[in-house]
């Protein structure tokens, strides 16, 4: 039997080194001096090489899916926001009030919310809103798994079927986003086993914490570690220690790649997904682009072991997809760039370096 | 006889910390962790300061100035490309290809280009371009000055009415662009003199330069600030040893602050417009946004003068208006933050740190 995230992880295939050549030598010919737009430059190369073609088309419509889910670690103290809220914050993404409603509307996103496994009932009616509870809820990292592997495994399709969906209706840009209370724990902890890092270099403050609490949520994430077996599997290590909306954005991402589409990867949860996901998939690593640095010290171990540069820093630590939709009309841009401007040959302006 | 500039100078008002104080007790009310959108709250606050009300209006539509202007000093060798390049700029901006209008077609933008002291024809018909011509490029500065007292601020009033007429057309919010072949030294020089700035400090590589072209460079910035009497005037350091388009940026800068506009700044050679116009006019400094960290040194340096965190840091080095433009669409968005997001009471979502 062939799952979502089976049939996803099977169809992805490298990007194209060859396009994203192409773009470069199409950059040499703009009539700029050479390199002169920097990273913008390198955003339109990944892109070319994503399409595998140069100049790449433009990357749009984009869909933003927000994946909610709860955290049993929450009762170990590591968060003072009531669990409730991840219900109520779906309802204000489903009321389109909350930061990523207005970010996504700015840029013309389509946004997608998906309860994989928030704890409490969400009593509303919202065709913004897709219910797919594995459970209600993980269980307690610190101490048990987060989740069996069946249900990790349903996660991984639920999102992988997201991202499928979405291209299937006419997006050609996903963007990763997130509701949870508690997420940035397990976030660290993956992050933490996949990269080899230290627990204290990768646990941050979320939303706001004192050093009680991060003190304790820093031995939580130790503790969590610890009951990991030696060399577990990375999707051992994503049901151990993750969460619902983390192994269903895990999906999400595999999908994106899978369809051939770039997927920008917001904050400390999205990027965990993203490390899991490079584990399981190596060839997923070509389809993402980090949208920005959030302050999370996670988010930064993360960035460095995908070899990732975000586009924007602006000092986030939201999450929702927020600092991965800011980032949206200058991954666009950078397509037009390629597409739209003239060269030095077309426009008749002298290049410096030119034959 | 009252002047563009000398007008607009006078109009000048400080922004208002008091709407910015309001927009950061809004910005706690949203349904979000305090301070959780960092840069954006502060970006929204100074939209806030800058309108006078919170929260504040999306500062749309937009346009972008581009002001061109050759440079005596491309006789003392500071850069590889010919000067004719400038009127192709010139040329190609008006005829949409370039770097910059790609840019501002992508966030709405309107273009206009205006030539303060090109050296060379520009043998076009366009309504984008404004004729406004001072002289055909400055003098040397490393030998004399760049202009006239009288050919400065003839530029200085071209830029303040640019900035007027674009807002009595409906803009609300303005973006600096420039062009001109050599215009990295005058603006070195302008930071170093301004800033008190050793002069290997502010000076750069420009559009990409060799190591003996760079060493030119900064001997010819330091003969230029060793020609500057003492204790020189603000407005007699930029007829010294700016550029057309540079003054013509200083005016168009205290332009938007009259009209109570923020102005979104560009790289070194917009930042060194900048610092001019807050030398000679203090209160414009509220006004300013700083769109990008561009690759040149005198650009931190500048915006460490003028207390900026640029909004992103892309490794841009091209000008035109570039980085700014890139910017727009997260100040816009800033505001719209503001305007747009659910309140914690509104949404029934549960703020931990509530009454």
């Amino acid at each position: 039997m062939n799952s979502s995230f089976a049939i996803a992880a099977d169809a992805v295939r490298p990007v194209d080194d060859g396009a994203a050549r192409a773009a470069a030598e199409h950059h040499d010919r703009l009539t700029k001096p050479r390199g002169s737009l920097g990273a913008v430059e390198a955003l339109g190369g990944r892109l070319a090489a994503i399409a595998r073609i140069s100049p790449p088309p433009v990357p749009e419509p984009v869909t933003v899916a927000v994946f909610a889910g709860d955290h049993g670690v929450v009762a170990e103290g590591v968060t003072p926001w009531p669990q409730e809220v991840t219900a109520q914050m779906v309802a204000n993404f489903c009321a389109g009030g909350a930061a990523v409603n207005v970010l996504a509307r700015h840029c013309g996103a389509a946004v997608v919310v998906v309860d994989v496994g928030v704890a409490t009932d969400i009593p509303i009616e919202s065709d913004t809103l897709l219910r797919r509870r594995v459970r209600n809820g993980t269980g307690d990292l610190a101490r048990e798994p987060a989740m069996t592997a069946a249900e990790c495994r349903a996660a991984l399709d639920i999102g992988a079927q997201v991202a499928a969906d979405a291209v299937a209706g006419g997006a050609r840009l996903l963007v990763t986003g997130d509701m949870g209370i508690g997420n940035t724990t397990p976030s660290a902890a993956l992050i933490a086993a996949l990269t080899a890092t230290p627990a204290p270099e990768v646990t941050g403050r979320g939303t706001g914490i004192d050093d009680a609490t991060f003190a304790r949520k820093t031995a939580v994430v130790e503790q969590a570690l610890s009951r990991l077996p030696t060399a577990a599997p990375a999707e051992t290590v994503l049901a151990e220690l993750g969460g619902l909306e983390i192994a269903a954005l895990t999906g999400f991402v595999v999908g994106a790649a899978a369809a051939g589409v770039p997927v920008v990867v917001d904050g400390v949860i999205s990027l965990a997904a993203a490390v899991v996901a490079d584990a399981l998939v190596p060839a997923v690593r070509g389809y993402l682009i980090a949208g920005h640095r959030s302050t999370e010290p996670g988010a930064s171990v993360a960035l460095a072991h995908l070899g990732l540069d975000p586009v924007v820093d602006l000092g986030l630590r939201l999450g929702e997809g927020t600092g991965a939709v800011l980032a949206v009309p200058i991954v666009q841009a950078a397509a037009k760039i390629l597409r739209e401007m003239a060269t030095f040959d077309g426009a008749g302006v002298t290049d410096k370096d030119g034959a």
